[in-house]
């Protein structure tokens, strides 16, 4: 007979089993599909999530944790059962109708946006992006009555779990103050130096040999994953099956090549997650904003280093068939290429010190409108209004390249945009603490050897899964809770070192 | 309120929603995965299977089935609840101890053989082979106690409703006694001629092409589908993304070329069912041997003929850059390649002419192994006795190259062989019917013109999807129930033309 913890873990391995064929057929339509397969694809995908859907609210996994009390767990076992209340809680706490409700009017403002965006259509997007936030602000007062957290805390904890906004505006007060001068101090060095051209025709196969190169400089299993094409880049698949895809321009390979580091990490915290856990929540990432940390712990912190770059660049000009002599292709000015400073309009497109402004205006619009403080229609005028303070530009009536640039909101996806630059922090914070413990990290990468670094996220972040809170996540591995001046002390060594 | 009928086409639509996520995620298994995602995949794809089982014998569908009896449907309503019934039937008939000791039976004996055929190794796998058939066994008894048929019978119609061995028996007593003389015969024609070497080089991307360029030809909608790779070539997807695989060596085109033909003549079936049945048993394939016929509708009855290859000629010249005037590349030599006959020892890679031999050897085997007049143990020497007797090959000891050949028996498939041969005569007498109403049919093929064949068998065959039985599909389409005669005057006029 089996008890109470062992029927619930079988529950959610064959909900993970479920969550995989998920996950593959998903990355299949991003990176494979014909466009013709799209709308079979789109029902047989909602017949799915609404199954694995059903398993999860399932009123058994109740009655089970019930009679887990009194069992004799281990610390991962607690883990895992503290993990399965939070999600069970999370899933069931909102009802049916209003779960439809919010999909729905997601899907359709998400549809309507791949047009409205390119018609820079805000009139069209309007409406359907109001009824979407109303569906979030529906969700958020349901959650924040249940969890006691403000209505934006409530949909920021289910991306990023014992984060609250109290916190984020400390630690984003910061950057807010510093990277608009700091930025503009940056472009004004970087102007009165020559970056050379390297021309602007790449042929793509070079380009995936190099990523492949690359990937597997930086640890990736080959055995476990791929590397595909899609419109955006992601890290999608399974632990055991990871695929991470790129896009490419012949006009330069910069972006695939970034793009290609950047998926690679998020792919090894997936490849290098604990055994033995399939489908069970203490057994996957810890948040949002922990993934993002090693996406750009490889792309940012060591991808862009100096270091590495002066290691990347004989490998560069093999692929692509050019001399060592090449001034453009020195080492020097790849990396002058990779740490270009711009105040540009699109998310996306920005560097590492620009792209918290971007963050920080979107947390700032999001949590106002979910608070209930500001309408839909305001968007446009506070965006343009923040822009201008934060980063120079005007996009009054440029929709496309303003509030309409990102799908996030319209997909009805609240409280995750600060995730990003949580991770950007938390990857600064985690190089300090990998780089105390090892000092020569930087002279380790110049010789193409990321071991050293991978050995370190493998130990403090990757193998722990979700077995801590994020706080406690990052104090075992750095001895601190989240700070700041980390990223702050990176970006200054970086991009104006004295 | 929704009526019984309506109530079971919407169970049936949540199954095909299943059931695509299953085929797209199977065909990645074979044409994408990484090798190391091979267990955590198998496990996922079983889990998916078990739900979609069990939603197959659901015992609502029974009380739906009765609950439709006074309700007014039409002819395709009709059909559908005849299909209905007989999957259900079919799903439920056999315990469910039965059904998950067979498939664990078929699991471990299908990964053994592997290996097992490889090492040439008979011992290691007879007593897995014998614990399928004893599986295989007493599934066909229930089958047969449900049904009234024989034992062999109540497999069979799991892959060819409708079908009975005294047919076939009738049906392939011709074959059996016509073919052997006649391959001699063709053999001993065909080495009176040269058939000139056209080298043993063939880039990849040269065949994939071509191979592309092929299937445009023959009217497959790359908007609806992709071609791939995979370890043997097979149809999969569905049929809004239908998934084709073909297998190259740089040996030869022929094969990949050949292969990727038949496979579109599969996907041909999958793309021409009717719009507006999603899930639902009427709108699918009749039979494997239908499905078949189709394969090789454009592989053998247009692919291999004089006509499609004079087509062809100049673009397998274009394609490898080769001059018009080299006589190895002419079209004649071509065709002498394409229709090339040969005793051999392996059913995948025979000709037309030999292929039935191979299928009929296996088709007495398995029948009376499935009856109980033999045993696994006696399987090799009766196989060595039919090689000899039919194909004038020995293979004794060679239990690789004999019956380890193929995998069917190992994954516990008995009934499915003798589906190949009856879509090859169901294929002659469907051409031989389409060419009665456009006499200019091959000289269409000469301008690379398929559209008059697709128009037919689009209407015939297609676009009737499970509409009647094979019998009456056959009928309606040619005037007359299957008829061997059409395949034997085929293979005469193509290959000893008087």
């Amino acid at each position: 007979m089996k008890n109470a913890y062992e029927q619930l873990t079988e529950h959610f391995q064959k909900i993970g089993d479920l969550q995989h064929v998920y996950a593959i057929t998903s990355w299949d339509e991003a990176a494979m599909m014909p466009s013709g397969g799209g709308e079979a694809r789109g029902k047989a995908l909602a017949t799915l999530g609404v199954m694995i859907h059903e398993l999860t609210v399932a009123s058994e996994i109740g009655d089970w944790l019930d009679n887990c009390s009194n069992l004799d767990l281990d610390e991962w076992q607690a883990a895992n059962l503290r993990e399965i209340r939070r999600e069970y809680d999370s899933a069931t706490c909102l009802p049916s109708t209003l779960v439809r409700a919010s999909s729905l009017a997601a899907s359709n403002c998400e549809q309507a946006w791949r047009s409205g965006r390119e018609n820079n259509d805000w009139d069209a997007m309007r409406p359907l992006l109001e009824e979407v936030v109303a569906r979030a602000r529906e969700s958020a007062e349901v959650r924040s009555e249940k969890t006691g957290l403000s209505k934006y805390d409530s949909l920021l904890e289910t991306f990023e779990p014992g984060m609250r906004s109290d916190r984020i505006d400390e630690l984003f007060a910061g950057l807010k103050n510093f990277l608009p001068d700091f930025a503009e101090a940056v472009i004004a060095e970087q102007n009165k130096r020559e970056t050379l051209s390297l021309g602007n025709h790449f042929p793509i196969d070079k380009q995936r040999e190099l990523g492949l190169k690359v990937m597997k400089v930086l640890g990736f299993d080959f055995d476990h994953g791929r590397l595909d094409v899609s419109h955006h880049p992601f890290c999608g698949g399974v632990k055991e099956d990871v695929r991470i895809t790129t896009r490419y321009t012949t006009k330069n390979f910069f972006e695939s090549l970034m793009a290609v580091i950047h998926e690679t990490g998020h792919a090894m915290y997936e490849q290098g997650r604990p055994e033995g856990w399939d489908g069970q929540p203490v057994g996957v990432a810890r948040s949002m904003g922990v993934h993002e940390s090693q996406s750009l712990m490889m792309e940012m912190q060591a991808g862009r280093s100096e270091e590495f770059i002066g290691f990347l660049a004989p490998l560069i000009r093999e692929v692509f068939g050019v001399g060592n002599d090449d001034p453009a292709w020195s080492a020097q000015n790849l990396h002058q290429q990779y740490v270009r400073v711009e105040n540009g309009l699109i998310r996306v497109d920005a560097d590492e010190v620009t792209y918290p402004l971007h963050v920080i205006l979107r947390y700032e619009i999001e949590k106002a409108l979910i608070e209930g403080e500001i309408e839909v229609a305001h968007v446009p005028d506070i965006w343009d209004e923040k822009m201008m303070s934060y980063l120079k530009r005007d996009t009054r009536g440029d929709y496309k390249d303003g509030c309409l640039q990102d799908v996030h909101w319209h997909a009805g996806l609240f409280g995750y945009f600060p995730t990003y630059t949580l991770g950007a922090m938390m990857a600064a914070q985690q190089f300090a603490a990998a780089k105390s413990e090892m000092p020569d990290l930087l002279e380790q990468f110049g010789r193409g050897d990321v071991s050293g670094l991978l050995g370190w996220v493998r130990r403090n972040i990757h193998e722990r899964a979700s077995l801590y809170t994020v706080s406690d996540l990052m104090t075992q591995a750095t001895g601190e809770d989240l700070n700041d001046e980390f990223f702050v002390n990176h970006l200054k060594a970086r991009y104006l070192p004295s």
